[in-house]
């Protein structure tokens, strides 16, 4: 496997139909980019967490992790919760390089997507 | 204002900072379509609430509501919650023609945005 290995961090959900567009999205970003091992995450509700996912890719031979919070708002999950779970797998794996960007709402091409497929839901209402 | 309002509907949470995307997608897609009616409203945690968005709409002469729940994936909420809050409004106001629109994660547009700021993330790593 490749030395680094991209994140998907989602909230979970008790409904498993929640999951499906993260497991698209991680599709598509594996077409994307061939190669590279994408991964999904929960919060909470769901498996893997990301602390036992990060303990399977270091074991996996993983030496970096880019964490992408597949949330569109910044609020106390990514700004509180988030934080300090990647403190903690820092303490534990001090040689593991891990980054995490910011939140997927945060990018204007999302939301500038998001934007254009709600103008095409309105018909010709 | 247009008979056709288009509102935004999103989860709430307690970190005021949490709005901040919606509200900047609100103004993307009104940029998009001029003169179109774009409002937030939440499930929960934050207001207005979907109802009382909806009745203030109403007064103000809107007929016509189309709502995309601003949601990666359809659990819960969107399955659930969402079309409970839809039958009372369309109860309450039996002339208003609502539609719902899939949840914005369903779009392969908004996955495809999302993968490409994953990629990006990713930097030379």
């Amino acid at each position: 496997m490749s030395n680094h290995a991209l994140v998907l961090f989602a909230h979970g959900a008790r409904d498993p139909r929640w999951a499906e567009p993260f497991e698209r999205l991680r599709q598509i970003v594996e077409e994307q980019k061939p190669g590279l091992v994408v991964s999904l995450a929960f919060l909470e509700l769901m498996t893997p967490r990301l602390p036992e996912l990060i303990a399977q890719l270091v074991q996996d031979g993983c030496t970096e992790v880019t964490v992408v919070p597949v949330f569109f708002g910044q609020g106390g999950h990514v700004l509180r919760d988030l934080p300090v779970m990647i403190d903690e797998i820092r303490h534990q794996y001090p040689l593991l390089q891990i980054t995490v960007a910011p939140a997927v709402g945060e990018s204007l091409d999302v939301l500038n997507a998001i934007g254009r497929y709600c103008v095409g839901m309105l018909g010709n209402g």
